[in-house]
């Protein structure tokens, strides 16, 4: 079993992938030769997570370039933007497969000849892939010091070594203060109706050691009030000046967390920032049917009842006590333009 | 189909229910000859449902009565304490299934003969189950009034005719606005982790024609943030001067309710409210693992993963905005010894 989520294979010159629709009955991986197979992989969730999307994204041009076949370097490019906007609308919501995808493309932009562009293609996504490796025990080491020794965190989702390339964006926190001693024990919410919660977020969780409890999503609440949970820390899908878009339910938990004067923390790369949109502008992605109507191979809903799937919500920024990232925790409100300026630390 | 959700049958000498468990893929009915297949079908939630629980309590002393072959009448009375102490050991936390089998109980405890006995606990059951019919009706015309024309109403499990002999509570409210001419939609949350709202409360509504719409739990704040739900209104298992005892997931609805300034209405009947006991001294049930750790055949939580599954939880009076009963909609704080001992009107 790797460290990573996802990988490229120099040999195969192609993608591999934890397959987490599997989890946690089976560890599978998934190879991706093109840039079909990795659509499709996006698309049924078998890699999920922002900055997942990210380094999915980055290597789906890479895989756009290795699989080229023409001579011609305009229709090269071409191609490229055409394979990009295909994996681009395969999940509108999360910033980062975008943001992956369009950082590969502005790399073999400035490159002159065909070979050198493939060669830079592959670069630029193997860079993104180090670097989120990085970001992620950044973000670990930023945010470790919020969590109290003997605290009990609820998660919600999976914001894990499974969501990034490794380590983990909220989990990579909670990995972090345990590494500095603290003993820490999860609360994961199961998230319907994937259940990322339960199958992604525990299964890492208790192979690496750590206390993990599950617990109905709609069970956080009576908890909290209890008195058994301490903190809440999630990741994100997209930051915004106004609001942070996350896996539906998010919103839920702040909203009780702020009841009881529970802290909220995202935890998330500066890649998930989002300097220019507003909330209404932001395409929340409607998921099937079939995820809430079926319960493994049986109906729970009537034909004749609706159904109403989204797979993020809104949470706004005033109830959100700061914003782990690899460079700062910033608390809002925010300038996300001048954030995103500012020059990284040495 | 029957417009009840259990009733005696005089030929047979046996009780009679929907088996919930199968719904909404079969409808199929259920007879319990004994108390044994009654304490099995509650485990088991083949019935469920504070108010259809405490009418299952009363027809349970009558099966005790039926099938007791003893002539003594003091073994007769001390065979049906032991019986109820079995029934009463099945689920803890609804209040109205000891207060259906100490009603028909103390009705058998003023008789002087075996064959009166026997008789008065039968009567006495049947009068329960009539009685929970019309409490619903009038629970309904009480509350019918504080759903405007066009509203949206957000239910949690099922607290509808499945949970009640017929016509329902929360969604008993729902039906006499509608009869009262009054456009309602429904958004039910499909309720972690057996789905009441997704398989019983969308199929009675979806049968009667009612539109009503299944959400994951997680996104009804976010459904009240866009200004979508007008009302919440949800049943209850225990009502004390405190809090209000129901399916887990209600605290959850009303903090985020109370967040939003969306009214938050309770409806239950009398029979559910407990002047004595304090919160800390009501057994929250918890149920078994399995029902999160599989999802049909599915194992979706790893071994090596704590659960926690609470069946209830507890809301303060002071996030509910009304207690819908069949008297009178009231107004937090409750004196609730004051309410139970004051007449009824004629």
């Amino acid at each position: 079993m790797r460290d990573e989520t996802l990988w490229w294979d120099e040999e195969r010159g192609s993608l591999f992938l934890v397959n987490q629709t599997q989890l946690p009955s089976r560890y599978e991986v998934v190879e991706c030769r093109n840039v079909e197979r990795l659509a499709e992989a996006i698309l049924c969730l078998e890699v999920r997570g922002a900055p997942a999307l990210g380094v999915s994204g980055g290597y789906g041009v890479a895989l756009a370039a290795r699989t080229s076949t023409t001579t011609s370097y305009s229709q090269f490019l071409e191609e490229l933007e055409r394979q990009a906007e295909l994996l681009k609308a395969t999940r509108p919501t999360a910033i980062n497969l975008s943001w992956g995808i369009d950082r590969v493309l502005d790399r073999v932009n400035r490159e002159n000849t065909l070979q050198n562009a493939k060669k830079a293609a592959l670069d630029e996504a193997q860079r993104i892939a180090w670097e989120d490796a990085d970001t992620c025990v950044a973000i670990g080491a930023m945010g470790a010091t919020l969590l109290p020794d003997g605290c009990t965190v609820l998660t919600h989702c999976n914001a894990g070594a499974l969501a990034c390339t490794r380590w983990g964006t909220a989990l990579g926190v909670i990995r972090s203060a345990i590494i500095m001693g603290r003993e820490i024990r999860v609360i994961a919410s199961e998230t319907r109706p994937l259940l990322q919660g339960a199958r992604l977020t525990a299964w890492e969780l208790a192979r690496d050691g750590i206390s993990v409890t599950v617990i109905p999503d709609s069970a956080a609440a009576s908890l909290m009030r209890k008195g058994e949970i301490d903190v809440v820390l999630v990741g994100a899908d997209r930051v915004t000046e106004e609001v942070v878009f996350n896996k539906i339910g998010t919103y839920m938990h702040a909203v009780t967390a702020h009841h009881h004067q529970i802290p909220f923390y995202v935890a998330a790369p500066l890649s998930t920032f989002d300097p220019v949109s507003k909330e209404k502008e932001v395409m929340i992605e409607e998921r099937g049917e079939e995820e809430l109507r079926l319960c493994g191979d049986r109906i729970v809903i009537p034909e004749n009842a609706g159904v109403r799937n989204p797979a993020f919500d809104a949470t706004p920024l005033s109830l959100v006590t700061g914003i782990i990232t690899e460079r700062e925790v910033f608390f809002p409100p925010l300038d996300i333009p001048r954030i995103l300026s500012a020059q990284p630390p040495l």
